[in-house]
């Protein structure tokens, strides 16, 4: 199953997914000089932090707002750069957070879990119901796809919806407690599920609450840095369950203009720091 | 402001969104066997509707994920309709349900509102919170612009988490409130808001208590026809207030096949039956 890839991997070198949100204004000016076309331009700036860091990237998570934001030469490198992570075998993460009723669903499912935008996870957005998740299930059934469905984001806005109360449970559980269920179906050999969840580490004492609550779910953390989760706090969370994987994205591909070095170095540096601070290796 | 042009059409050629979910089975066998690629064929079907139904319909909404999954392919004819929308001075919808952090936000607004993608309005899902709505509201700002943020959806799953109770409020209710709020500052010369919201028809009751609660926001209705809504529905709910634009996809584009029509003639008499429906001219 694909989350036993993942869990091997986060095992092996440590809990890291980059992610490759690619904003045009972060590609150095020798690589803009020196592409022909903007996907070939977006594209080299990826392979050079996916060459820089592979050995240390447990997945890479791709931001497709930033892809979508130049049109169709910015999809075409979001399709080269998930083709490039499928040559090189590593785990990639189509972060689209799609939601919608069942008959468009099924179109992402297939946009999205094969073809040119193919990925081995995607994330999904299930405010809309639950219905809007089962479509992609099929995907999951034969061990090759896995999904991250949003539970609580590290955003401050999570507390318009996510937070409320209904009868005794907070939205994010209400939510939570479906996906969990819903997941027992998907259960890989190391005891967690190929249908994940997105749970922000800004809250460690939620996020601990939330590991709790669903021991077989495999967390996709953002907020780690920028957001305010910290290394200790990561650890913690860790050691309720080794089923998780910390996002990083602006800092490491943007590291190499604060540290002063060239953008390979600069992605490398940042990643082994954030993995001494998570995990002291 | 955009909204004013979309009140304008709905008073003069009725309150009809043709909506283009192109799924490929869905383009007659003649279209794709003159067709020199898979753009060209989505794209020569769309223009087929769309130049036999331009007097009738008051917009056309474009389901992004029928085009995203034909990959890059789709996503060209995607582009390529709201263009040839745009050159025909007719008003496009693109139904996008985008919903992220504001960093995010911003870089599916700049896709979807400017560039390739551009489109007059789109739809937006509020529920990761109200930080992941203000990023576009930028572009309302001009008055070129406008959104449809999802209020209560049409499908069964919206029960799961859209109708839960609050604090004395339904979580649609509390999403609806703030967003009539946000759209106080960009109300147009006839009362409603460029920022408007998407709500079902498929309870008309409900759809009416919306209506009363929320009298300047523009609704975009799905769930005529195949999801329940009727005629006499909509009739109901136009009696208070006329500012709605009622989609309907299928019902128009595949009529072709239930009427034993060609693909121009199915649609124009779908567009027509569903006027007379709602209207009765």
């Amino acid at each position: 199953m694909i989350i036993d890839s993942l869990y091997e991997r986060v095992r092996e070198k440590g809990p890291i997914c980059v992610g490759l949100d690619t904003d045009r204004s972060y590609i150095p000016s020798n690589i803009k000089n020196e592409s022909k076309s903007i996907s070939e331009e977006i594209f080299t700036f990826n392979k050079g932090i996916i060459d820089a860091t592979k050995d240390l990237a447990a997945c890479y998570k791709l931001q497709i707002a930033f892809y979508e934001a130049s049109g169709l030469e910015g999809l075409k490198a979001y399709r080269d750069t998930l083709l490039y992570l499928k040559k090189e075998g590593l785990l990639s993460i189509g972060d689209i957070k799609r939601g919608d009723i069942s008959n468009t669903a099924k179109a992402y499912a297939k946009a999205h879990l094969k073809g040119d935008f193919e990925a081995d996870f995607i994330t999904i957005n299930p405010y809309m119901g639950f219905d809007s998740v089962k479509p992609y299930l099929e995907y999951l059934r034969d061990g090759t796809k896995g999904l991250f469905v949003l539970i609580k984001t590290s955003n401050q806005g999570a507390r318009d919806i996510e937070y409320r109360e209904s009868e005794g449970r907070k939205i994010y559980e209400i939510v939570g407690d479906k996906m969990s269920e819903m997941g027992e179906e998907f259960i890989g050999e190391f005891g967690y599920s190929s249908l994940g969840g997105v749970v922000g580490a800004n809250n460690i004492e939620e996020a601990i609450d939330i590991r709790k609550r669903y021991p077989k779910m495999f967390f996709l953390v953002p907020g780690y840095g920028a957001q305010g989760g910290t290394g200790e706090d990561i650890k913690k969370l860790m050691n309720e369950g080794e089923g998780i994987v910390v996002n990083s994205s602006r800092g490491i591909i943007t590291a190499y203009k604060d540290l002063e070095m060239d953008l390979q170095e600069g992605a490398r540096e940042a990643t082994l720091r954030m993995r001494r601070d998570i995990i002291g290796r």
